[in-house]
């Protein structure tokens, strides 16, 4: 190590300390091009040991990428969001990029105050799943300001420019829906998030940008009872909020109807959760007296008495394609590119919970 | 707006645009300081339609501060992490702190790039939940860099100048064995991660730092059977990796043993809930034939039949402890104070899958 080095160590003070070229040590650091593992982790401790902190300005203006991706999900504590992020960093990682991660709780602002911190950290691009996909400005202003976007799980309004990688959630519940009216079942409950969105959602229309995978969800379920030739019954619909308590109870009132519904299906996995609970509570037999069908394939679900039969999104696959997506426009020469669709098939997957009504 | 701007749009473009003046604007887009809800509203869509992105680094030149903590642990998916995660993001936003997340994978080598790019992206402090605890070098560089580090949920080896948040580990495992020993269970079986660490957790010592909470959920399960005046079986000490299938299996080796456990302790929620399938694939009934102890407080440990005895940790406490002991630490003045060590008790919830050894 040089002794005449003053203030912050530098570059050169690392690659010398590492007894590597300079050229090496910035590769290294940097996160970019060849370097053997051994002449990494040499660098990299000699790093370490010198205090450096590379500057990612000063790295970017030279490589003119940072390498680092952004992902903004809704709900880190969703498994389905888990599962997709892990996706994302099987992809990016192996690729040299760094994953930073910001949760919104659903909130709108927090998303706006989350792209704008990435790209003040100067994130190479971003994934996001929109916490309302009807808002979609400040994501079109960040592809127009130069970072790319990818769009996770929802497609949204106003932001043509970006890659989008989703579930066909409309189909997925049409598929639920369809496997309870060949079963028999005639009233079928819907405990859902979007219930608000009955009537809009009932007149005719295909559009998907701008709605949340819940309203997909519901239109699903409306359309395969109209293509079934049944009556769609509003009070059937029960509307809950985002967690299980609210789910509980939105079962519960499913449950006290005059005329209750044989079987509930539940859009997602923290409202199945709460309606499970309610059903269990309520002292009907699953699946003797109630079919139940719930979203995700989660560990629970086949742990209980009887186990779920569930509607299994490809999770995993959804955040791996969302990162392939996002470094493929990174990978030069494609930034302009036309902006490609990714649409995933989910997975009925029927157990114990389903029979036919009596 | 003005016409004359050429090139990016500066802060006094957006301050002009949102009616404000130009410190407001400054206030507004620093996330420092007071300005009113509707003012920053204004801020932020006037800089959003102008495409205008700060530059962190010239912001931090004058405010000293980017705003951001940097959050890193093990494995988002878990649902312990998830709630830590939450607890600090409900300290961080209200204080104006946006929070970077990295997920290691429980990759030491992750951890330390995850240290290097939050560094470089000039977050304020970073909270970590250590990958090894007994690896800690990079983590006491960052803090000699001017990084404060709080280490939350295990003590690392050689990190004396960091602020700790952690729950007693040792304690919460010991509970829970003592809960089986009063049932009059004498064969107590523990599915763990930490079975290769037995000889040295058997030999007397109190070091926490450096172990792993699995090492000091073993060393509880140990002391309590010593205290009691048992033998300690290694037999009974079942290795799982951190999956549920390895957990599965590990109680399987368990409940062939010649002379089996009447109980088993899982010390982890994702070990429990695969010990909890083998259990009932095992055709055993619980409790009557044997006993169960999770770990973690989950939706699914009510949803399952019997419901699941567990130790209820405090996740959510332990991440708003964290986060306000590091804006503690920012909040000038108590830079150089020395640590803060913190240390949560978990509760033993009893439901109806422990009982009586008959």
């Amino acid at each position: 190590m040089t002794t005449e080095r003053t203030g912050s160590p530098s570059l050169i003070d690392v690659a010398r300390a590492a007894e590597v070229s300079t050229a090496t040590a910035g590769r290294a650091l940097g996160g970019y091009g060849q370097v053997s593992e051994r002449a990494r982790e040499r660098v990299l401790r000699a790093a370490a040991e010198l205090g450096y902190r590379t500057n990612s300005l000063a790295r970017s203006m030279i490589t003119g990428s940072t390498h680092t991706i952004g992902v903004i999900v809704t709900d880190v504590a969703n498994p389905f969001f888990a599962m997709a992020l892990r996706g994302i960093t099987d992809v990016a990682h192996p690729a040299g990029f760094e994953v930073l991660l910001v949760n919104t709780g659903r909130n709108v602002e927090a998303e706006q105050r989350a792209v704008t911190v990435m790209s003040e950290k100067r994130v190479d691009g971003i994934i996001v799943a929109a916490a309302r996909p009807s808002r979609g400005r400040h994501l079109k202003q960040t592809i127009d300001a130069g970072v790319p976007v990818v769009l996770l799980d929802r497609e949204v309004s106003g932001v043509s420019e970006a890659d989008t990688v989703t579930i066909d959630n409309e189909h997925a519940a049409g598929e639920a829906t369809r496997h309870l009216l060949e079963l028999g079942h005639r009233r079928i409950g819907l405990v859902t998030e979007a219930g608000d969105e009955f009537d809009r959602l009932r007149r005719p229309g295909n559009r998907r940008k701008g709605l949340l995978p819940s309203a997909l969800r519901l239109r699903g379920y409306l359309r395969a009872l109209e293509d079934a030739g049944l009556p769609v019954e509003e009070s059937l619909v029960a509307t809950a909020r985002y967690d299980r308590e609210s789910a509980y109870e939105a079962a519960g009132r499913l449950l006290a109807l005059p005329e209750p519904p044989s079987a509930v299906l539940c859009t997602d996995n923290v409202l199945a959760s709460g309606a499970y609970r309610a059903v269990q509570d309520s002292g009907l037999r699953i699946p003797e007296e109630i079919s139940v069908v719930g979203f995700d394939d989660e560990p629970w679900t086949t742990l209980v008495r009887p186990a779920l039969t569930v509607v299994e999104q490809p999770d995993y696959e959804l955040g791996l394609r969302a990162g392939r997506q996002l470094l493929h426009r990174l990978d030069g020469g494609s930034g302009s590119a036309k902006p490609q669709s990714v649409r995933l098939r989910a997975t009925l997957v029927v157990r114990d919970s389903t029979a036919c009504r009596r």
